[in-house]
């Protein structure tokens, strides 16, 4: 089979091996001809996992024709760029499916990416790919696994058997509204999580804020039309738990920095990456509001990025909301 | 308000400190006269906490009459001694309500502390409280939180009135079921977690295994009439995370080493205090035969620690089960 994943990050270069690795040939499409460069010539990523040789069998290429004739399109390219480049490669894909492993908002729109998707490209089927997966990972062989949702079981179960190996298995649902929500709100929660560990706050107080983001995560699930049991799997109670603990999650450094004390801007402007929960809570508190549900966390992290909030004034006000059922 | 807090060991320790915060006069009963000696002399735990001054108000004692009019009863004593204790306290606690802080079961019967609580203790209201609360984070007074579960939501409310500062949020819920066999089962998973770790695999692998485990557990509840709902919440996924991921957790410490290459006797025998974990593998292996159901890390782990497999075989054989539907 021949893949083509848009997009040489972190997550998009681990996927462009793990095809390679399940036996398929993967065209890599880079916007950054050094990243092109750096494959094609010494089978390295210029700027991640210099250990890793990326195999043989993927194609870098920064002209999207290159990607052309397809049989499978994986996007994984931050949520702000992922409604230009569905753009730009609508026509290129052929009515091939289309694999999302974005995580987050179109900026403008608030809209996930099967909405996107369903106007770019719309004779492709869709499905999104979520769970706890930390690249480095993957690439390490470590067992992971993950899910592929899809209104169509057939091709949900046709990429779960081509991207299946030992090192990573795959569950299908055909809940593409709960995986997209779960996978985009996790990383804002990872941020107050951050926050939390950064006040000096312990285990207790982590694990508390964790399970009510998990709870306001299913509050807007559940009214955008998706299915709460959801959060239960691998794309939610998994991604949440290895975000929110995780050392390599940048959302969960990002909000370290601004509970250790570092001026919110400071700590944004530093990141050298894209920390996805700034931008989705924004999208998240939108959501909210036009759903009629309260979201405080998300609420708390917005104010605390973009308002001046003081991120352990914040915190307190999370931990003392009114005593009530759960 | 009168409370008797029956079991000092880390957790009962803990919530007699916290009572006392709260303002209640406390009755602290523990079997082991050195434990009354060291309180009553030094006001500090002979074994644990040595930083924590215990206040005047709490009352150590060996003496089951010297608990005897208490409004309230919290039995904080290993699930393997919650029979035998019940049995020996049911008429002393005349009528009082009960609180159970015991996550685990009865070895004879496989029966939760309400089960045991009806029958010895019949005149008593029954509520149970659980969550993520590492004791040594509640004596810190790092912002914690926990449910209290009964069928009397008087009783339950009642007691988030007692026992809420700012330091302990308390929520309500009626489903005692669910929270009973939630904590329970939580240090079964958080065994195979630290195997996981002590393996040598990383955060993917650890979430999977985390989140499989949650599915499990939500299996009994449903089969077991409890609400699947409650998995998503501080008792569910709240304390799951912090056992599976936490460093003070004793279940996941006696899976890491077990992980690492000692053998489950020793590393069983070399443990100074006990791992509910591995008591309760045999109860949840048990009902899940009994409600008819899998629960494939729970007998995992049982084989690991009683019937001599081998840690990496186990956990590659609940890794590599057979593609489906999440």
């Amino acid at each position: 089979m021949k893949i083509a994943v848009l997009g040489a990050g972190s997550w998009g270069t681990a996927l462009a091996v793990h095809g390679a690795r399940c036996g398929h040939s993967v065209a890599l499409w880079s916007r950054d001809p050094a990243v092109v460069a750096g494959i094609r010539g010494r089978r390295r990523h210029p700027r991640r996992f210099h250990e890793i040789e990326i195999p043989d069998t993927v194609s870098p290429t920064s002209d999207p024709a290159g990607t052309s004739g397809s049989d499978l399109a994986i996007l994984a390219v931050p949520s702000g760029a992922a409604g230009a480049i569905l753009e730009m490669f609508g026509t290129t894909l052929g009515g091939a499916p289309l694999l999302s492993a974005v995580k987050g908002f179109d900026p403008g729109t608030n809209r996930t990416v099967s909405r996107l998707a369903a106007v770019s490209a719309p004779s492709s089927e869709f499905a999104v790919l979520s769970g706890p997966t930390f690249a480095a990972g993957l690439l390490a062989r470590d067992p992971t696994a993950a899910v592929i949702a899809s209104k169509s079981e057939t091709t949900a179960r046709w990429i779960q058997e081509a991207l299946s190996n030992a090192a990573l298995r795959l569950y299908t649902t055909s809940d593409v509204t709960g995986v997209e929500l779960a996978g985009g709100l996790k990383n804002v929660i990872a941020i107050a999580a951050g926050i939390v560990a950064g006040l000096g706050y312990g285990p207790n107080t982590l694990a508390a804020l964790a399970t009510r983001g998990l709870a306001e995560i299913a509050r807007l699930v559940t009214a955008r039309g998706g299915e709460p049991d959801t959060l239960l799997g691998l794309a939610g109670v998994g991604d949440l738990m290895l975000t929110c603990t995780g050392t390599q999650s940048r959302n969960r450094r990002l909000g370290e920095r601004i509970g250790s004390g570092q001026p919110a801007a400071d700590a944004m402007a530093g990141m050298g990456e894209v920390a996805e929960g700034a931008r989705n809570c924004l999208a998240a508190c939108a959501l909210a509001a036009e759903s009629g549900i309260e979201m405080p966390i998300s609420e708390a992290v917005r104010d605390v990025l973009y308002g001046g909030l003081d991120p352990a004034a914040a915190i307190g006000a999370l931990m003392v909301r009114e005593l009530r059922r759960e």
